[in-house]
């Protein structure tokens, strides 16, 4: 009888990790973290408006090749109000992955829409475009003004990828698909700051992109996200949008639309931009997790790893094992045996289509989704593991 | 012919302050600001949990005599949740001041709430119990379930008093009327912190109360805000929502309704811990500051200083200066002279009513507010100034 698969994993983790405890994944404050952020308390400038936040958006949209970045509250206030500035309104559906965190369901629903949830590709983990066309064939007409979905009788506005575990989706046929259907495309690229497909980064193809960098992801200002957007126009009025709506003006109290108090503090983005500083090593780093666990699993049979796909750079944000359909039913066992030894895994998200409140929402036939979190493992994955 | 009051008001202003440039409000950082974030920052828990949330919540509690606080990511998002807690539901209508912070209407607004304006009175600047009942009196009718508005046929489901500048509202009467009509108290208590009202902190009267530390609060956490309840179910509840409503499980994500990401971060709940320690210094200051304006203006003729209502503690959160009706029309003047002397001054924000997003409010009749609008001019008013 071969050996328990649990052991084997639990095992193979420790020759890559040791033996001692490894969180699922942790930030790391070895650059100007401490610097920038007394600067910033010491300038008193620590809340709405300073330096940092400028200095933020200025270096993400560098960095990302983006015209513009709106430094924000975090990557959920972020994805909703690039779907509002993309044309979502209430009554709209958009579709969106059931393999994705709850945030991108969430968002949507905060504008009043409805999420209509569609599969994964195997390679990818995110939304496969062929399934979506077949998918669109099928459920939705063509009207005056855009796509309806014929059996809901709502629009379809938008269609919103998420590039999991900060592997990049087909963004090709995803583009095709949505010039075809005439669907907004917003990018959550929450995990994927770092991710790059076809030599550009994630967040970029669409009309607007969501970045997020909450404590888990590669980097973090506390709390945080930002609006990407190559639109002059639409970055103004994110800005706009998230600061309230107040119009400028040496005292006086204007807003002239219904606006969010969803800026950034400048607190947090003083450790962003030390964080930013940071990533391209962390990215070196992640890297180099990646290939000890495609190295050290090689000839473990019945379970691989994700790897970026084919015309991709991927920020290897969170490690996945994928388990064989074959061994998908010792899932459990493996997060309990690994958790206890005091490795920190996780499953994939319970499918949105799975929740209670989305449960009664849209979807396309999910059968790759549903296999894939049955058979997702999610390894420590911070940077400077290996 | 008396002197110009602007010239007036500037010389005043100058005696008290000195010459050099003053910010309307700025905070100070003069504790363990330092120390705490640095600590934060090395421990490695910026972001969603961690020793300083818990720590500021309770010390929240404590200070307010609150039996709990949650910590979330600003005022407006603490009274969205505090409100949708109260029972406020998509359709409702809600009683907010008209003079007010656009956030007070803005969180209504995300509810799919409207909100409904009522009047202020002269000497708390607050909601008037007494303008308030008469209104509900002729546009409300008692239905099954509670309170109509008799013109839109909308439940009038919520009273949200807000304590403007840190003055507390008239709590007696304003329960009063939430009692008889059905309607559930909620306190905008954002710009209160440190105010009492009959030795009771203002925030605990309702069933719930949102406070907010903005930069220019009394103090602040860069960005943030915290909800007040008497009540532990509604207190877990709270938290639940606005921790993304995921169930506790060691690596399963199950969210069973749809939440927020609304958590304050740990680095932001450092700096307000230290703040926290300095607030009792900050109201001591702050009313010196008061007792000088008072002391400085009280020959000069056609304005006068907001005091703190009887039987009150206000924590002179922004100090205001009241023009007489007949000087009113100087009121841009003085503030273009103050603010060209480099004594930043404002006026109150514009009445809610008059927004064009909120122009088509259902409103109660507003004589006090417009007036006060026109009369109002917001003096320096930081810790520290005297």
């Amino acid at each position: 009888m071969p050996p328990c698969l649990s052991i084997v994993i639990v095992d193979t983790l420790k020759k890559i990790l040791g033996t001692a405890p490894k969180t699922l994944h942790e930030p790391r404050f070895q650059g100007n973290e401490h610097r920038y952020v007394r600067d910033c308390i010491d300038s008193t400038f620590v809340s709405s408006v300073g330096a940092y936040v400028d200095r933020f958006e200025r270096e993400l949209a560098d960095y990302t090749g983006s015209r513009r970045a709106v430094a924000v509250v975090n990557g959920t206030a972020a994805l909703q109000v690039a779907m509002q500035l993309a044309g979502v309104r209430s009554g709209d559906e958009v579709i969106v992955p059931t393999l994705t965190f709850v945030a991108t369901a969430n968002a949507v629903h905060y504008l009043g829409a409805t999420p209509h949830f569609a599969d994964s590709e195997m390679g990818t983990l995110g939304l496969d475009p062929v399934a979506l066309r077949e998918w669109l064939t099928h459920c939705s007409e063509q009207v005056a003004g855009g796509t309806r979905n014929r059996y809901t009788g709502r629009p379809i506005r938008a269609l919103v990828p998420m590039h999991t575990f900060g592997h990049p989706c087909d963004m090709e046929g995803l583009m095709a698909v949505a010039h075809d259907y005439g669907l907004a495309l917003v990018e959550d690229a929450a995990e994927s700051l770092g991710s790059r497909y076809q030599g550009r980064h994630t967040g970029t193809f669409g009309k607007l992109g969501a970045l997020s960098f909450n404590g888990n992801k590669i980097i973090t200002t506390g709390g945080g996200g930002a609006i990407l957007t190559q639109d002059e126009k639409l970055a103004d009025h994110a800005k706009h949008l998230t600061t309230t709506a107040k119009q400028p003006h040496r005292w006086e109290y204007v807003h002239d639309e219904i606006g969010y108090n969803f800026r950034m503090p400048n607190l947090n983005a003083a450790l962003g931009c030390a964080q930013l500083e940071k990533l391209p090593g962390f990215l070196v780093s992640k890297r180099h997790l990646a290939v000890a666990y495609q190295g050290a699993f090689a000839n473990t049979p019945a379970v691989h790893l994700v790897q970026e796909p084919v015309g991709c750079e991927s920020n290897y944000w969170l490690q996945a094992l994928i388990l064989d359909e074959t061994v998908a039913d010792q899932r459990d066992a493996i997060l309990n045996a690994t958790n206890e030894a005091g490795l920190m895994t996780r499953p994939a998200w319970t499918p949105m289509h799975q929740l209670a409140p989305y449960r009664h929402c849209p979807h396309a036939p999910l059968p790759v989704a549903d296999s894939l979190v049955r058979r997702i493992i999610n390894l420590p994955s911070s940077a400077g593991l290996v």
